[in-house]
């Protein structure tokens, strides 16, 4: 036993001396899936995943070798000095990943990232990670949808002023206001339901042609997409994306319609628990540097604060996606980190929202005191009644429909 | 007959003085389906389906009243000074058409407009804007698919050198580069087919509570709204959707995704027609103020530039989808001219890309006078070939299962 | 006299027909000096400077020249099908004032638009066009301060309740908080005040030498830019910015700063209005299609909608500020509609807070019952009163230090 | 000396498994002034130079508080979990550094932290780390320029082509070109020289009543603003910026100035080095997993991409200014990541400017072989010399305007 600190004590930690573990996002902590480490282990799952479709491919057993790609193996001060030189990550890794290859099973480093380009690789990884954590996210917004579900349920009879403009303008109901974040939540899950999460292959132009000299034969580079799609449980598009990046695309929006469904809960609810207002209150709420006295509903305060910061990593993936050639100059490299935000605020907020809006109490007196501020507005009490009843079992049910609850 | 200009004239145009006609927007004579004038359009169909919709639920024939709502009859210097005072057009056209069905049948009035709100008839009328715009950008993206399948296929076996970050990187084929761009418009067109396209109707806070309360029975607002979006052949959402914009969202992401797959394009084109690469020309060019002698490529760099301006747009329709109790005080109103920029974007260049992309036209030579800059790169000449079929036919079948084209 | 209507009753609307009037922009009314006829003014004025700047450098007399150059000479409908073909209005605009010039004084056409290129005129007439919306911006922000200045005074010792994160947090004073209103109008007029608006003059590829070709000598480019911007009254930068687009980026900054200052006060005010906070009331309100006993604080509303249309518009100034080469493809052609928008915004908002802001009221009544909602919160009040005055008084001196009230 | 790992060999790490360290950001490792250590470098330094302003107001020697508040005393995993539950890790922070105080000097924890807000630290860190940060640019732009005069100089009478909509347009010179990329970076030294650095300093909600009471007397947190501003070599502003957020916007205006001028000066480079074209080589290149031949212009390519993420943070930073109440719930805490994310663009940009362009070679021969393909653009190549001269020596002194040579 080493009597002294080993250099294996905390290696791997050295290029993050100044990465960013977090101050400045307080909700860094659940969004590890989105991580540099998450998307290195994508990339390794990604060449693992490719090394085994070219065995499948070749009829070789290369498991050997896949299980000598480790994540834990990784240089990543060599995979950011890489970086620099090369532009991409994957050029260093894909050295290392021969490395260790060729050290498990002397010969085997020509099987790693064969026929394959930097691009294919990365955009795969950034699919499967993204895949993994709008998992996590969709099961967070499951769980957030039951809390609405039961809280819309329990208030469809709670008579409530409803604002517009800021201003009272007709009586409704807690429940039909709950129901329709419940309609957020769905819409999200929805356009998490319709996304598509493709593989990446085309080799250094998109032609395959590296794949199918490899493979001594024409087609090969169809096959070999197929077998990576399906060892990574991700969908064979059957074609190239390199500069069609729709899928990007449709991966940001829907990371981009979670963060903004749950921003506006998030807003609707720091407005419902303004001092003045108290209609709902947070199960845990922050205290301050300066007024320790005060409850700040921190839960609802980062929804928005995610919400708002979509709009900006939507417009750059956009940017980049005005692609050029077989692979832009800088657009494409533009969009990884913007790509991952966006995923990153999705499952940060769908993790909130989980933990803040099953602990959401309702103040019946508060909505009541304010229901009362304008007696003329209060109309045929069974009308709106009915009305809400109607609005939350469709919305309830619009959410089940999608993710029906088991029976006992 | 009167002897002199009768100030029905011109009437309409007063309000007009100071608007815009289309100085900064070259393209804005191809997205006329998306002019004000258009939106006006919608907005008085969208009444008149509203109250055909009433005439169908009460059993009353409404066919007169609806006629006497015309556009050609709406003064719009007074919906300008309402929309100032109210915040709104939907408030000013309101009690027009009201005046104009009162006109035609005395005591109709209270039929228009009634149990709804104005977001109820804006949120519809720019739907109904946006589905007839892209109907139109449909069509042209169709065109524009078609020229590149013939394209595609024309130039299957025209090697060429594909680029990487601006650099030669590998041989591939003309025929390839165009396969891609026409990935872009199937991609699209997937999009546009996916779009749902819901009417909105809520009344004042989103109950439907005054819709029942005028049908005198519950459940009527469902009704109402069933007939309501028959008419004008759109979706019935079964739900409000004011605060919850993913309808807005989406058609923003189909919108952009058009903009976008089309900028590429543009953007490819303009710099495939640069002096110096000259792999391709286009059909129409446009001259310059002080150098007589070029020949800019004048729609490929508009539809940069419409691709360009997606991202910003899109970025103001998230900001506005974080929404607030029953209609914020705010975000609402922001989300109207982005939503509509971002559909005339997409139409415009739809069809600028349906025009230019059937003239434009390869100049093999140029194509194989580059490639040989690079000769290491020429590969085996069959295999880039074999790989150049599957891509293009790949990407013409995809094209066509959404877009068949007929048999003669 | 003509019997019936002729050709000129509204010849110039002729392009309009499908062109924007302001039924989605409710503030358009009060931005005419940003209107396409704005710009096409500012355009005409740029050709004629620059003329009148070569008849100074080359000693002829051109005023006849430059007096037939009218705006209202202009055929609408030929600039867009120009600009349509050769993606710039400039070049047919050239072309009728050369024709005009003709007519007025043969031979004269030459001396039209010699040695420049499409992009001096349109550049040099977005900044003319921009210095003189935010001209009149500036005074409409001094009259909105000034009633600042009188609202912060008034209620410099109006003890009131402050908020954090919808929280009520402290005691101060409702000065205090229009002292931060005014802090930032202050900011906004320093931006202005600090805003360098350039002319744009470097000919073809911008080296200026048709000028100095035309002139017969060199450097004459250096002269007639000086010439030009004093006709002007803009700034000679010394340079050409054609490609480096700072100064295009600094009148964005100074816009979006004007419409993002109103846009906070637009959402302070918007809350403060509110039914159950009722501290402030708006003079002027609007109504509601569905709820006729509503008072919207439209005003309020259409100024926080300004705001938030601020970040997209700002985005796609940056982005088009990546430009590339003499002239881009496609990045300067997205820049013109984006930077008139951000001008647009301010002005209207700068106008609109002139109107709202003297008619804004207090209800101190109410300001002291939600202050009583928190009674621990109740801190000495000389402490407060103090710290106000000192507050209230920093602010109204660095307003007053860059807008001095003139003495009687 | 002990015989196993101790708790600091590295505790600082543990919080960061999960952290962002570089993979996604090729060119992180030259901005370490901006990492989540250099922040939090900031925090401290603020909350030292705080308490040494207190010292002197009070007339206390508190420098061995000061120095007991060690960053490397720091526990980051408590940091983290602090700012989970309050929003802001200078709550916890606070605490941290109060025990560290009483711990080396019993009783002083009182002076830590003491009258002010979570913001005043947070808002004053950023605007030190942004200084900081931007100085190191403005040495590394200054480095890029002195490269750019040097090379504008050389290739003054380099005649070139112009091109302009990617096609070519008229005769310049290299010199030319390159004037032009040194008027984009002396523009942005322009914006750093006339940046304001303001300290935040405003208490619980701005009025420093806090501060007042703790120093015993009225004006106290003037004179503390003072004192702390001159701690920390930043300016005074004189007021309180909670809300009113043009300091960051001006941070984030220059920021995206350098981001962008170096944007546009990667995507000319990544231009000219293209295959085809060849005027320009950089000194060192990137390879490419799937091309080993390849040569890319990694550093053109990386500042291109840095310029295309400028436009999003930018509209972010836009939307989080749009401020309500004494401190908003959401838009303050969506400004800090967008904020740093800018200076740190613009910091990795300056960094690779300053390294690729000393290494850039001109190929002559490539930029004769160019323009002789437009011989009919071929003009006086005096008069294009002459203006070449002209606006060269005009660049090199608006360069040196700012930034004056020493002599030997």
């Amino acid at each position: 036993m080493s009597t002294r600190p080993t250099r294996l004590t905390c290696p791997a930690r050295s290029p993050v001396t100044d990465g960013d573990w977090g101050l400045l996002e307080p909700l860094a902590g659940g969004a590890t899936d989105t991580s540099d480490d998450a998307v290195l282990g994508a990339l390794v799952d990604v060449e693992r995943a490719l090394l085994r479709a070219w065995g499948d491919l070749l009829g070789e057993n290369l498991d050997a070798v896949a299980s000598a790609m480790r994540t834990d193996r990784i240089d990543r001060a060599d995979l950011l000095a890489g970086s620099r030189t090369g532009g991409v990550p994957v050029i260093p890794l894909a050295n290392q990943l021969r490395r260790l290859a060729e050290t498990a099973v002397p010969g085997s480093g020509e099987y790693v990232h064969a026929g394959v380009t930097s691009q294919d690789v990365l955009d795969t990884a950034l699919v499967l990670m993204a895949g993994r954590a709008l998992t996590r996210a969709r099961d967070r917004l499951v769980a957030a949808g039951q809390a609405l579900v039961a809280l819309a349920e329990s208030e469809q009879t709670t008579l409530a002023i409803a604002r517009t403009l800021g201003q009272h303008a007709a009586q409704s109901t807690v429940g039909v206001a709950v129901a329709g974040w419940l309609d957020g939540v769905t819409s999200a899950l929805d356009a998490l339901a319709a996304l598509e999460l493709p593989v990446q292959l085309g080799g250094a132009v998109g032609t395959g042609e590296d794949v199918d000299r490899l493979a001594g034969r024409a087609g090969a580079t169809d096959e070999l997409r197929a077998g990576f799609a399906a060892e990574l449980g991700l969908t064979d598009p059957g074609r190239v994306w390199h500069t069609e990046r729709s899928p990007s695309l449709a991966i940001a929006a829907a990371a981009a319609l979670i963060g903004t469904a749950l921003g506006r809960i998030g807003r609707d609810v720091a407005f419902l628990a303004r001092t003045e207002i108290g209609e709902f209150s947070l199960g845990a709420t922050g205290g301050s540097s300066a007024m320790p006295h005060k409850r700040n509903p921190v839960d609802a305060v980062l929804l928005t604060a995610n919400g708002l910061r979509v709009a900006g990593l939507v417009a750059t993936v956009h940017s980049a996606a005005l692609s050029q050639d077989a692979r832009p100059a800088g657009e494409w490299h533009a969009e990884w980190a913007a790509l991952r935000g966006l995923v990153r605020l999705a499952l940060e907020s769908a993790d909130v929202a989980a933990t803040m809006l099953p602990a959401l109490s309702v103040d019946r007196a508060a909505v009541e005191r304010n229901r009362a501020l304008s007696p003329d507005l209060a109309d045929d009490r069974a009308a709106t009644l009915a009305a809400s009843g109607r609005i939350v079992s469709t919305a309830v049910r619009r959410f089940q429909s999608l993710h029906p609850t088991e029976s006992p």
